[in-house]
């Protein structure tokens, strides 16, 4: 005597592996299924549809099946509404609440499917009710008392974006694995293409980056493309910045010349005497405006209004009075900046490049440019759709790029 | 007005993304295509079927997109037989010549269709007429003046494996990409467990070697492996040997006692040395049984007839008596090894592991260990349907799965 | 018309390669020198001294010659006391304060040495006057106004230890660069004989864990270690704690059964979910004691009186209620409990590994084992003396560590 | 009863480091010394000199010292002749041959000091005795019965170069360890410079190039670079070769238009259909006479008569009719070429590099750029006094350095 339920796949299912990983699951936990109608896009552009019903041994089965299911977008046809259940405590989410993916995903209230807001990884969803209902993502440390939590996975529909196929598009390109062996100079052309593209669309671009970036000499073009406005915000940590400033006041990077690679003596003292200099006068912004400081991506963040965030990490020196030492407060900080990026550029910084990938839905644009193959695979690895990663020297990526962006207006 | 053909899909389709790659591939070629016969195996053990009529816009479009579709194991239902061309000269392949994947092949030939034997990646398939006819692969440089070269893509049946979905199998293991973040100790158990498996099968188990082996201490261990035969071959380079045998003449590898780390006064010179009294000897079994060589990989090679060819380099010193310098010879004497594996473990070499790795089918099982994440990635690219690999170092890796093995008898 | 210094060398200055840095030093600066006094040690424990006329151009260059050669040891014959100006301000130094290194550190006042406490790099030197006077560091944010902050360079004297040549002791192993190719398990039993050393001498071994520690299934043996007292203290991020307890209570770490190998349906929720109930029993110690966590490190620290510090980062979940959120904070935790370890084991973090290692001074003894090279050098450049450094699997280094230490009892 | 040796130090003996590990040997040998003449250079161009008493227990450890001391450029006082020992047979060297390092060597013989020829590491020294004696290195497989050889290390002299400490010549940048966090443009400009420098002082520089050049989309740059004279040879192998004529006759490298980043369909083919494009028309040479090849790498080698090597290796498809096959045959092509260079750049190749390194003395410039710092790391430890190396990616490097040297004329 088996137990079946019917559920729906529509969309570029083909294209998206959706429809293999939908067998490939039912199979694995044992059930089966029949295919009851099967509406294959025969164009590139055409959507497909398919319902099936999907048969088990026993309920459990059935619901964890159509669990496993619902996670890669496939939703039952008989929807109900979604469950809610007070939180108990603050902080406190009720037991078996569902924890959200970062896909566009729907809520199901009164009949009604509402879009959750602010979709990103490993959250609680809210739903707040009245006249106009309303759906959003909190974070477990947000969660209040009383706040209504949507557990269980009824009335929950989440869609997964399907890759781009069409190498046309400006982002259509470099899908595959993570190598070094990719022609650079024509990947970063079209990582050139896909910036201005967002910036036509009235997109905005964010940068994340690591110390590496100043070390490595690739500060003076990126204070360029700051200036120029392809890069509308910033997000790093303490030491980015602290880099940044030595090389404005003593022309060095952890004490070493970028230009002429020469070691000045005292050099090593620098980048501590850098945080003095700027805790003395209160802060960045203090510090550009009484001229201690005068050029540089952190300038160029001051001198054109681009907002920065930079997060305290247990490894800074310091730290900088701008610098946002509580954790949570800076992820909240780094959370609001990337709700706001259509477009996310991650340079050379493992740790901030993660804490902004948490805060992004699977929607928005990222580039992953690091040296360590590592690095880069386990940055793509976060189920971005429109994500490309590039191994390359970010010391050589930034003014390349820059050249690309800066010499064509 | 369009031109059209009929192809065939059968097996695990779905499961192995060959149906996906199917639809995706004429998609992207401008075709289109409409299902004719789509029988969905249900349950996990049962295969699919599916026809379909592939429509483009002329002829040679449709050459391509049934060209590509056949890479992917996709069929015309309406097979012919190959074509035939004799090669001009000596190492001279007739224009359009079919270059082999690493899948089983077989091939129409007088209405039948014939296994290529030996199959392997960018060959050519020749066919030898006569009451039993045969088809086998050939490397370009061993094609010969008027050999029965299989051109274009006509008569050819490609059949991809299905990746291993059941995780109860030895091989059903550590699906996904390459990280140095998983288990290491249970999944060297697996590796074990997969490497008995294939001895109860009868098969044959092949070691790839390189010399980080020897220094980083495994040495012992897997000349235990040797001894008791969980390791039926040796596939390795003249450093590897020359490192084995300086332990046993010097205790040194590379001039380092690998017990203690010291590095005793001379041990530099300890490599160069073992070469010469090598020579002297005449070669390994020569100093084996003169008693120069009195233990390690080389000598249980040695003293329990397991086969081993060592393939020369350009980095080499020496080289030993033993190591066949002329690269193309080199690769002939490893592809006989090759085609008698049932299981290769490729130990932290990237050189002699590509090299065995182009002469596997895609059905032999390979193991690849390398501490470097990028090499295991390279060779798992290959497209070997039963191949993982793990990210560790060789020198602890040795040791635990000699006491997995050995221990258990 | 030259100015000239005289300045003194003593200790292993042969050995430790301080004789060469100094007239390296001078030469590179532009001045000479003339060696007046020079007593080599003529066996390996006897010290040697020198006495050397350091002559420049001008009082500038000599300025700048003395202070790099203060940098590496060596002092003038001559000493006065040490500049001490009050702090101006709350976390503001006086201008050209002295920022410290890592090593053993004298400070001149009234006439008489005071040893420099809890010396640590790139911190301030705050002197406290009175009957018996004290020099201690602060780090810059700890600075409060009217401290007798040391600026310039009279009066200091540092100590940078000798590498230890004798292979003989537990840390006289492993010099030279970073590699793979290293004897694994010998210089795990190395590292073995050392942490007993320090144990016999009564010290204290912390550890610096990584979540790749649990994810690669060392979290058995770790637990061992701290059970039977091999690790005193534990130093680790959010994530570690988090996918410790989900192994206890879920079986899985990320989602992954580190025995079997399976993703068990559900399983990339496990660690948002153990979140939740640690959250919900108000804590790791609360969630022992209850029963909740049963196993596991964080287990065995809090039943056996280990101290841990979770320290936390922008890329945590939840986080726990026991992670500190605020980077100083957690900085001052971390370099509370750095001061008082006698070794440091870093396993396969770099952040924490960093945050810990800023805190120590060059004497105390560390072990870096990470799979990546990068990140051991990174680690072992900072200067320590007694620092050795392993690229191994993190996964196959702590068992064998493990029953080297246990198995011998 | 102590015995006792007088031994010398001559040239830049702080510097080079040569006293500090001459005082070091001796003393971790258990010796002791006086030392009775110390003269210093005060000034950076200034030579030292020093003569000491080395004293051991026994002759024997005498002997240790003496030859440790040896290896390091430290010599007896006491000069003798050479020992000459025949060699008993072809490709059989004498017990105790003398093994050669990469430094300067001088032979004592008739009391004369002659320099060895073409010094390169791991050969033999031979001598050939009549009016005017000459010594020369030949590798293990080269000697002749017959030949004289060196033994013991008595009547020999060897002057390890010191390392350049001035930052103002062209190779004065960039000691110290290998990192990725280095000014990558700068630091460009700097071997640009080196590169001029080399070809202004009528120097020959060589190019050793990995397949990767070409898939990371330098190709063109390295052309232009070929035929504007910067590069006079090329050393690579069979891959490197094809993938150049690949992009030529089909436009991809691998498969992959470099330049748009698509794959074209038949991409995969690409390869094995260039190889044998090659066959067919009997070499390179005589596919760019016909026409076949118009472009790249190769054909600017072709075409401006610079000479190349292509190295046969096991894991070749093909190969091309160029390639030498015989490892040893293609070691002494490549010898060849050594010889001749005045600065080498290893681009990209671990196993091409290490192979050219082998043949070359350390007074060779040498410049390593690889996006794996553990290549350059072990390029780097093979103990070139003029070796930078530069961790970047080479599809960035080739252009920015052709842009640097070509933009300038």
């Amino acid at each position: 005597m088996t137990v079946s339920r019917e559920v729906e796949l529509e969309g570029h299912i083909i294209d998206s592996g959706m429809m293999q990983s939908c067998f490939g699951i039912i199979m694995d936990l044992g059930g089966s299924f029949s295919v009851q109608e099967f509406d294959i896009g025969r164009h590139k552009d055409e959507e497909s549809y398919a319902r099936m019903l999907v048969e088990a041994d026993d309920e459990d089965q059935l619901q964890s099946i159509v669990h496993e299911l619902h996670q890669h977008g496939v939703n039952p046809s008989d929807p109900k509404d979604a469950t809610l259940v007070p939180a108990p405590d603050d902080q406190v989410v009720p037991h078996g609440f569902y924890s959200t993916t970062n896909h566009p995903t729907y809520i199901r209230h009164d009949g009604e499917w509402i879009e959750v807001e602010d979709v990103e990884m490993d959250c609680a969803v809210v739903v707040e009710d009245g006249d106009r209902p309303r759906a959003y993502t909190k974070v477990l440390n947000a969660i209040e008392e009383g706040d209504l939590v949507v557990t269980d996975e009824t009335g929950i529909k989440v869609q997964p974006p399907e890759r781009p196929r069409d190498s046309g598009g400006a982002f259509g390109f470099m899908q595959g694995g993570v190598s070094s062996e990719r022609p650079s100079e024509s990947t970063i052309r079209k990582i050139a293409n896909a910036i201005e593209e967002t910036k036509k669309e009235g997109g905005k671009v964010m940068a994340v980056c690591g110390p590496a970036l100043i070390h490595s000499g690739a500060r003076e073009d990126l204070a360029r493309l700051v200036r120029e406005g392809y890069v509308d915000m910033l997000s790093a940590g303490n030491g980015f910045a602290v880099h940044d400033i030595e090389r404005d006041i003593y022309g060095t990077s952890l004490g070493m010349d970028t230009e002429s690679l020469d070691h000045p003596r005292h050099g090593h003292k620098h980048h501590i005497y850098t945080i003095s200099e700027v805790i003395r006068e209160g802060g960045i912004e203090e510090a550009v405006e009484s001229g201690t400081i005068e050029s540089g991506v952190m300038y160029e963040c001051i001198d054109n209004d681009r907002p920065f965030v930079l997060a305290g990490s247990i490894r800074d020196d310091g730290p900088l009075p701008d610098t946002i030492t509580d954790a949570v407060e800076a992820q909240n900080a780094i959370r609001e900046q990337a709700h706001e990026a259509d477009m996310v550029l991650m340079l050379s910084t493992l740790l901030h490049s993660v804490a902004v990938g948490n805060c992004l839905p699977s929607t928005t644009r990222v580039v992953c440019v690091d040296i360590n193959p590592a690095t880069v695979t386990q940055l793509l690895d976060r189920g971005s759709a429109q994500a490309v990663g590039m191994v390359t020297d970010i010391g050589t990526f930034v003014p390349i790029l820059a050249e690309q962006l800066l010499s064509e207006e």
